[in-house]
């Protein structure tokens, strides 16, 4: 039976839309036995279907070799909570393809699994992080570039509301035109906040970290954004997890946060993790 | 006497558009002598006057302390062409904030230096490198934020043309406003770009050194840029140094460039640089 982990992503990271992503410390775990059928357990009874993300990915190996697919007994226990902008899709495209790669004997190497994994996830900033860990950038030309960066153990209290928010929806409120200054201010501080991680230069993060080119269009599809803004302006950072509505606050004092985000009409909960330095890890159970 | 080394410096990098700078081996010297008056020599008779970048520079350390101002005989020996996108008012004002630090025994630290140049300039991406030498990422939010990069010694073929293009009109050719997924084109790769440079990858170099932003406008202001172009297209990277006209390529094959590059109709001075690992330095000789 074969075990694979892989880890939730945070993308974007304020100035970084659409290149950055870094893996946190939280957990999904998928286990593929082969059968003489597809069989899918741990998931909501929605899931269990030929439509199951992990699955479709899975299928993917075999087609891109032109193998007749294996079925098997898969089992899904996971942390990362749907829908919240923490990778829960891009964690069960990883799992899929590594799955299947393992149950082939390995023939992708990791810059393959990453290039599929783009494929079916239509962008890497999740998907990459999710395979190699820590902090990544990336983007697509005629291939996947991925740069990967050894960033410090930066604590980040992650805080995940009782609401979704659609990706499509937070992906059509962003203008097609933006003015070329906002452009600038955040292309100018993305080289920098890769290094401040990579020092864990707190001073950096915090004046590195700012966005002007999704949170202004995507903090309105959150509730209680600018409270939370607000309640963590003194810290070193807050932004918008992917494409929300899960906030992210790199915190000075988390205890006092988490003491006043319980305290607004949503429910909130705050885990307070740390980024994996580990990516997406396969092993024989 | 002191003497002040300040290297040239190129601006932008392709997709690091007012935000990166790198140091080049290419020099200005500057020497300040107490006098009894101000007497500069060396360079162009327009220049041996009140409005001489240099000297204003040097007055503004003064200025900012308020303190008397010391005159000086002030010597300029520079490599670095005039109004060719190589830092050479960078250059100017760089030495002369040195050369009066000097001379008030140094009560400015690099990062004022570095604050008080980008007030001068008005903006950091050329005096930040020029000052702490090497890869450079600048933005100015509440002060002026500087990230440096210990890049691998890469060499660069500076092509030099036999005319000017105007910084103002290179500004004013820019949009006002442009498309997101243009902004994204270059945010994405910045980051990626500076880490290259310190692994020296020059695959991923190849790949990150594009750009859509200022380029495609800027391009229009010079004079066989396409040729040059088309003369470097597989070469590892091509970009317009700063705001032109002077091009740089990332070569492989430097004398193959370097042939075709003097076979066009203007005459192109093409030196082959590295990158420089100092920033300004002084001496008493």
């Amino acid at each position: 039976m074969i075990k694979v982990t892989v880890p939730a992503t945070t993308a974007n990271i304020g100035c970084g839309f659409d290149s950055l992503g870094c893996a946190l410390s939280m957990y999904a775990v998928f286990t593929f036995e082969k059968s003489d059928k597809f069989i899918i357990s741990g998931c909501d009874a929605a899931y269990q279907n030929e439509d199951n993300l992990v699955l479709r990915s899975y299928k993917k190996v075999f087609e891109k070799f032109k193998l007749e697919v294996i079925p098997v007994k898969l089992h899904i226990q996971s942390e990362i909570p749907l829908s919240r902008g923490l990778g829960s899709s891009a964690a069960c495209i990883v799992a899929g393809i590594y799955g299947a790669n393992a149950i082939l004997d390995h023939p992708l190497s990791k810059e393959q699994c990453l290039e599929l994994a783009t494929f079916i996830e239509g962008h890497p900033d999740n998907v990459a992080p999710a395979i190699y860990g820590n902090l990544t950038a990336s983007f697509v030309s005629e291939k996947v570039c991925c740069t990967r960066f050894q960033s410090a153990d930066i604590e980040m209290l992650v805080m995940i509301p009782d609401f979704e928010v659609s990706t499509e929806k937070a992906r059509k409120i962003l203008p097609a035109q933006i003015n070329f200054k906002d452009a600038i201010f955040n292309l100018s501080r993305v080289a920098c906040l890769c290094k401040a991680f990579e020092e864990n230069d707190q001073e950096m993060i915090h004046e590195a970290l700012q966005d002007c080119l999704h949170e202004p269009y995507r903090k309105n599809l959150i509730d209680e954004y600018d409270e939370i803004k607000e309640i963590c302006k003194d810290e070193t950072a807050f932004f918008i997890s992917g494409s929300g509505p899960t906030l992210i606050c790199i915190p000075k004092h988390e205890k006092r946060i988490i003491q006043n985000v319980q305290s607004l009409q949503h429910h909130w909960t705050c885990k307070l993790l740390h980024i994996e330095n580990q990516g997406a890890r396969e092993e024989i159970i």
